[in-house]
């Protein structure tokens, strides 16, 4: 594997995150978004938590009302014999015709100086606030803008589905919400970084429905709230390591053999690996290579096993000086690993 | 009904309108665009067409590669009884892992001077040419944007999922295409008439593959080409005509009392209706009234019975004077017939 496993996996686990209130409990710490900033680097943490079950024949369902004025945590017991309702998945329940998730997330600071050892902020950075974020905040990427800003696109889910939110921010404490810049069904939103006078790029993944398969797209803004011009830029390869479904994972890293792009790809069996892909710098709708083999698997326990097993999911990348990158990545839906890489080597086996 | 059918339905069906290129047939001609300009009465019909189905051991279906160069109309030809075909959707098919459609569909336009008989041009006006067009073009809406100028909304199939695209005329001559304006899958656009500096405004139906209703959203852009701050406007109603899945019909109407939007609704046996929706003039992502019954329903032989069924389906409407409004609708995704309402008389029901 081109990418060397940190030796002290996993870097944060649950017990790591306090909850956001009493009563709720942190079921996972995943899918970062990261950083370097100035002398740190920084985690914007997924933290996905719940009501405590104390009740082993009830389930207890977290269920923000956002609808109007400053956003409260509810909740609703449901009874597991109840007949309306289908549990059979573990990250989501469909109640009388409705879904629900099981936990909800937020996003979470954490901070370090030499990429390897966090400190969690004790409190949330970004709780559900929108009407579209009822239902949490998951899987946030970090591009820098330029000027110190950053621009911050995460996952936000509520009952009218699921879609790209973008905030921006310059100190990680406060942060300015934009709205939804890629409507329902949309994950895996990567911003290309320092967008110029000709414009904003992005990768992203729509969820066809009805027909077409789960692909990477590319789009482009004038100003980073409106986006347009979708086209698709990477497909499924039938019978290799991306052969049911990718999406975008780190950020694009500039290189001057094109962008280099880290993304995640789920095999026949369901196994989620990471591999590389190089997009040409002037037209990045132009895929130069992608790499035959992941540059990591899961194959520790930490990553085999747990809420979701069988699942390396990065969301960013830190550069770490001479060609280094620190690439994060949640595993198995439930805690955050890192794993040391260098540009050239990615490169070298992508020519 | 509030709408009252045209006593000489249908006005167009697949027998009036001449095939592409010989060894096509057309087997439906439906969802037309609509609006008056000048003393004309326009509308821009959808199409469907397939090689002539010559072998009953066989079926052929279309397939345009506009990858490159000018697009080339060919066919995909499969022995019904091969095991890697699934033909069971009269609308499309699944071989070998990638879904196809059993008919493409071009935009073609007919002019009336009355707008109950029309003539339709003896080619087409859009035929597939770009990638995200293989499949064909669906469904369009036709907006005056001003100036004399009009945009068509439409939606593009191809391979990759499906999108609504954007293309302008000021002729129904010649159009220029603006490329995918909402990514997968994405149907049911309607822009609002005349857009002024304080931008565009856009109705349109995401379609949530993994969480959430097909519902109706709205969105604004700056250009009419990229697009952002999506929010949902309009739910499902459990029990009522539309409780299963709604989209936007024909570009909304300003009124006084606010913007008349007709919409369709499915209902939970499938069947499709017209009704009415009141959206506020300043924010029209606020809802006033929601009609509590359909407008038309699906009651004569050619919207009970054809290729897809107790549908009518528009995608425009023509003012006609004194306050009255001419609804094209597609039936049963085979023909083209008119229903005749009064504005004033929708709004009193809404109120």
């Amino acid at each position: 594997m081109l990418l060397q496993r940190y030796a002290h996996n996993p870097v944060l686990t649950p017990a790591d995150v306090p909850p956001s209130r009493d009563g709720y409990e942190v079921i996972g710490v995943f899918n970062a978004g990261a950083v370097r900033a100035g002398d740190e680097f920084i985690l914007l943490l997924r933290v996905a938590e719940r009501p405590v079950q104390d009740d082993p024949g009830r389930i207890r369902i977290p269920l923000w009302d956002t609808a109007a004025g400053p956003p409260v945590a509810g909740e609703l017991v449901l009874s597991l014999d109840d007949p309306g309702l289908d549990a059979s998945d573990p990250r989501g329940v469909r109640y009388k015709g409705r879904d629900y998730l099981t936990s909800v997330s937020h996003l979470r600071v954490a901070r370090s100086r030499d990429g390897y050892r966090f400190t969690v902020d004790p409190e949330p950075a970004l709780l559900p606030s929108a009407p579209y974020e009822a239902y949490g905040l998951e899987d946030p990427r970090i591009t820098p803008l330029g000027g110190g800003e950053y621009g911050v696109t995460y996952v936000a889910v509520s009952s009218w589905g699921i879609v790209t939110a973008l905030a921006t921010t310059r100190n990680f404490v406060r942060f300015e919400r934009k709205g939804v810049i890629f409507h329902p069904e949309n994950k895996n939103c990567v911003l290309f970084p320092n967008p110029s006078e000709n414009g904003w790029l992005a990768l992203h993944r729509p969820d066809a429905g009805g027909l077409g398969d789960k692909t990477i797209w590319l789009s482009e803004s004038p100003d980073g709230v409106h986006w347009g011009r979708h086209r698709p830029v990477m497909g499924l390869r039938p019978g290799m390591w991306d052969s049911v479904r990718i999406g975008a994972g780190a950020p694009p890293i500039r290189t001057d053999e094109g962008w280099l792009e880290i993304y995640h790809g789920v095999d026949d069996e369901g196994t989620y690996h990471l591999g590389a892909a190089l997009l040409d710098l002037n037209d990045p709708g132009r895929v130069l290579a992608r790499s035959a083999e992941p540059i990591l698997s899961p194959a520790e326990p930490y990553e085999t096993d747990g809420f979701f097993g069988n699942v390396v999911f990065t969301c960013g990348l830190a550069e770490a000086g001479d060609g280094r990158i620190l690439v994060y990545y949640g595993c198995a839906d439930e805690r955050m690993a890192v794993a040391e890489g260098r540009i050239d080597d990615i490169l070298a086996r992508l020519r």
